[in-house]
């Protein structure tokens, strides 16, 4: 990679991380592979004794005080909070999320856009894997093939969601929950056969559960595969295992999915695009796009092009490390 | 895809397409699924009435005549003609290429950019799926994952640049070759092995062909398979076949490739990022992503956005038919 440098007269990006869970740690590692920044604090609303971490760490309460010394503040902390907190932060940060409820994507862009503008600061808001990444994917599959059907997969891998899901299941001593993509699926839209695409139908769900002493295992089962919305339409299988097992094949964090379409150019001229991830840890990638994106929310400041911003709002030069020369030679 | 449906304030985009070969061709036949686009004229140097078009096909020493009706100009020849042509109509029209010449884009696109600036004029360069989407591609997997080596595979598909070296032998009465890539060195890569790339480790070549009568099969098989650059460094298996054979079963123009990053988000934690391409007929899928782009000129244009672009220097956004909240909707 010794044909990647950065550029002198560039300085360093300041980065700032709102919450210490695992997307917060994940970006704290990453952070290792992106030699334009330099991580100045980690805010935290949890004692910033009791973190872990090697970095400097500051209450959340006194994050207006580093109003100065961050450039762009990655907020990690859950979709739940983050609809209240980004717009509380934009009017003095510019910011990158991985704000991932679909339904309120919308008004959340909205609602930022507004106060981006007001403040003259950047957002980049929804970035990850899913939405960012493949929202990117199912852009460009559309718009260059537009004949044709797109579908998303997710997994093999493990949704933390579902998981939670499990454990809040009366019985369930530790519980994991993956998501399984029907190949058989996949297949089909390869060969450009008619399938019947749901979620349900695209993906099954495996739970392997640990169960506290003395409990029915039989009625904890189909409480699970009973569970309304997330796992009742699927085919759930769950699987009763001992606690050894779950701590020596169950504390990876893998995930994964695939962005398919499927079409023609013109009558009977098939053709099909895919992408796909796959990862051992999902924190991880998702820290590793938010960083890419905060690179890019840090030149459209530079440049004094204010608002929000979706992925595909930016001219993707900005996310990479290369001047215009340098991708002309090696990535065009 | 009645979601998509192209704005009633926005006027249709008026296209021209200069040159008829195959990728002229594509263009005339994929515009039907660009419901935006309209087909002002095909410019040729041959004899239009020789032209099998049911459009309308002018002679190419009259295309300044359509300034005025053309909103973007598709420039359909060949790479040899393209770094000549193009700087002669950037004065005058809006443009979008194909130009596949890597080791000459970066003064390419400065030639183009100077004279696109100097008169408010919009080029986008070296569309199409490479260069064009596997650019991208590579931008987008690199900086998301900074830590991993990229690998791009053609095929398995016709490459048009081989078939012509083996047709210009002697004693070959038909000939075409496929480019197939190495399905074993892309497993070693998912799998996280380190591997020796190069384009003559990571693809072989496949050549059919038809002798003439009374030739040195053995002489012509060898001096495929030792022509420098274009078949020597790579593993070249030579077919011979029949004449009923070959139209029977070598007529198509399929084509596709692949590429993959594959490295760590950090230490021990692997991560795959894949892109495919596949499809029937090479020119169609070209014609089509070069089609996305005059879309993205037309608004380049419309907004006041002059000069040259690559694929790396333009919000998606505007390569699709949705508008801003569509696309928060059905694509984020």
């Amino acid at each position: 990679m010794s044909n990647i440098c950065n550029k002198k007269n560039e300085k360093t990006i300041k980065i700032g991380i709102v919450g210490y869970g695992h997307l917060g740690k994940g970006i704290e590692k990453c952070l290792a592979h992106f030699p334009d920044m330099q991580l100045i604090a980690i805010f935290t609303r949890r004692d910033p004794e009791s973190l872990s971490s090697q970095s400097r760490v500051e209450p959340f309460d006194r994050i207006n005080e580093f109003k100065r010394d961050i450039d762009v503040l990655i907020l990690a902390g859950s979709s739940q909070d983050i609809p209240a907190l980004a717009p509380s932060l934009i009017a003095d940060f510019n910011t990158v999320d991985c704000f991932d409820n679909h339904d309120k994507i919308a008004v959340y862009f909205k609602k930022m856009d507004d106060i981006a503008q007001a403040h003259n600061k950047v957002a980049i808001v929804s970035t990850g894997w899913d939405p960012g990444l493949f929202s990117i994917q199912r852009m460009l599959m559309e718009a260059m093939l537009p004949n044709a059907n797109t579908y998303t997969f997710w997994g093999p891998g493990l949704s933390q969601g579902h998981s939670d899901i499990v454990r809040r299941v009366d019985g369930v001593k530790y519980g994991i929950q993956y998501t399984i993509p029907s190949d058989k699926m996949m297949e089909k839209i390869r060969a450009g056969q008619k399938v019947d695409y749901t979620l349900a139908t695209a993906h099954r769900r495996e739970v392997y559960i640990v169960l506290e002493e003395k409990v029915d295992a039989i009625k904890i089962t189909k409480e699970i595969q009973e569970f309304p919305v997330y796992f009742a339409p699927y085919q759930t299988s769950v699987h009763i295992i001992s606690e050894a097992e779950f701590f020596a094949n169950h504390q990876g964090m893998p995930h994964g999915g695939r962005v398919l379409r499927q079409g023609e150019t013109t009558d009977n001229n098939k053709a099909t695009y895919e992408f796909s991830l796959k990862f051992d840890h999902n924190p991880e990638i998702t820290a590793s796009i938010s960083l890419a994106f905060a690179r890019a929310v840090h030149r459209l400041y530079t440049e004094g092009i204010f608002g929000a911003k979706t992925v595909l709002d930016i001219p993707l030069r900005y996310l990479s490390l290369r001047d215009h020369d340098d991708m002309l030679e090696h990535l065009i």
